[in-house]
């Protein structure tokens, strides 16, 4: 089955649960903010490694459900520490309900995370609750990081592969070992697709990074330029931030600091042409393409037939080379 | 072994948990809430209700110390949507630390709870989860309906009990329940122990609203008043709103009028005034021995030989005649 099909499975079963419950004023939000999309791809990669073991996809689906309410509490909490008021273009539930409201909804989708993962056999229950607390931490350590790097100059490479590993890789690697846990694979097959995971998440990160300036279609759905706009420490930046010296080095400086004035258009030209001088583009596609080959190595190195992981080695292909 | 002597088992227990990790932003406020302290009632009454039943008070302290963090958990982020910049006489999390930061050692306080539940013995950990994260929910609820009583001026006194059974005494009624549990008591002595939970928190938390004016101790710690200068919708208010008539009703809403200047003393002493007419302390002793004596019955009614259920019966009645 294409990821595709997968993602509207997933869709499906968001769209029945049912938040109609009192307070309203807690459980709305939650409705609202889980049904105004995204492409809901870790519960699906989640099925879709189930389904390459033979799993039945309806004992999977709370887990992968648990999943995506887990990664959209932590966009409700995301969005208020950033002040962010839009998300997949539509108002976002600390700018449509309030702050307090985006806490407190976004707690019980935490809890609802948990709740959700309860529908799994009893006996697979500690395991399960054990490889999710993990990831979740592991995503609170990576916001964590995510935030200083915004006081703190000299971040490096690797601390920023460090960041999104734990921020964006660890949900989508949990989510394909969660899938191979329950459906019984070898012990040996979840740590190997968790390691693809990471890869694949690091990869799909910096792919976002680099898309942020270089989308070749407005499907991409960010405006472009925005993370150069809010100097946001993408690998981009931190790369150009580290190589840059002299004249190069002082311009950078300049349109990294407060705007005063500056028109955001000439901001956007100006990083863009320091990025240019500095190969970033270039660099950053290569990074793209190591993290890329190792996740293709890993899965191709799995120790199962060809033909059940067709689809999975496809969707890693159109991932990286998305340009949405 | 009395309340005390429990309560310094959980010091010793929290004071040894070891925060000290990377990401240090994340943790150490964490460790800070921690210390700040508070009375560790919740661990505590969870540790004697094990030993009411002969448990390993070794094997229970872990749910004891996950209901303690979950606890600091709320409390962090209560403080949030209430802007509160003390707790327990220190600067809450929030203003020391900031806002982004209490949401997200907040959320990793949650998330550290469910870990800590781990550590209780596999088999009892599905409805262990199950219990906690049923708990949880109800005190997200409760803060809701909390929230939504500020701008509400019909709240009557029924909305405002089941307000407290699900923000307050759930979490108390769930903490005996947890204890009964992991002690293996019966199903039985598990309900009747969670039912005594819900009236003692229910009569706990009048108490508290009742000494907000009429403490006779200094060692409250909460400054007197402070809940009638903040507007609360405290038992006392609700009573008074609900039976204030004519020139006594123009005098209270007066009151409640925004501040435009008024004196702070003067406030609390007319309030209080209104109350007294309206009998309103009277009534909430009244309630307080309504749900007091529930409390006491199920206790009592507990087929359990009566030494063992002593300090249990002792602190109740400490509880509820605290000046503190």
């Amino acid at each position: 089955m294409s990821i595709q099909q997968y993602q509207a499975l997933v869709s499906d079963a968001i769209a029945k649960l049912d938040w109609n419950r009192a307070p309203q004023g807690l459980y709305h939000p939650i409705a609202y903010a889980l049904s105004v999309g995204g492409k809901h791809l870790r519960p699906a990669m989640m099925l879709m490694t189930a389904d390459m073991y033979g799993a039945d996809i309806n004992k999977i689906m709370p887990a992968a459900l648990a999943v995506e309410i887990f990664h959209n509490f932590t966009l409700l909490h995301d969005d208020i520490m950033d002040h962010a008021a839009k998300r997949r273009g539509q108002a976002t539930v600390q700018k449509k309900f309030g702050e307090n409201t985006a806490i407190l909804s976004g707690d019980q989708m935490l809890i609802s995370a948990y709740q959700m993962l309860e529908k799994t056999d009893n006996a697979l229950l500690p395991e399960l609750f054990h490889v999710f607390s993990d990831m979740a931490e592991k995503v609170c350590q990576g916001q964590q990081y995510d935030m200083e790097f915004e006081n703190q100059y000299d971040v490096i490479i690797a601390d920023y592969i460090n960041m999104i590993t734990l921020k964006t890789a660890a949900l989508i690697a949990t989510s394909l070992q969660i899938g191979a846990m329950l459906a019984n694979a070898p012990e040996e097959h979840r740590k190997e697709l968790y390691n693809y995971g990471i890869n694949l998440g690091i990869a799909f990160q910096l792919r976002d990074d680099y898309l942020d300036l270089y989308a070749t279609s407005t499907a991409f759905g960010k405006t472009q330029g925005s993370d150069v706009l809010n100097n946001k420490k993408t690998y981009l930046l931190i790369q150009a931030m580290n190589m840059a010296k002299g004249d190069i080095k002082n311009q950078l400086e300049y349109w990294l600091q407060p705007a005063q004035g500056k028109d955001p258009q000439a901001k956007i030209q100006a990083v863009k042409e320091i990025f240019d001088k500095l190969q970033i583009p270039q660099l950053t596609l290569e990074a793209i393409k190591k993290y890329t080959d190792k996740a293709l190595e890993t899965l191709e190195a799995l120790p199962i037939e060809a033909d059940k992981k067709a689809d999975m080695l496809q969707l890693t292909n159109n991932l990286l080379k998305r340009n949405k």
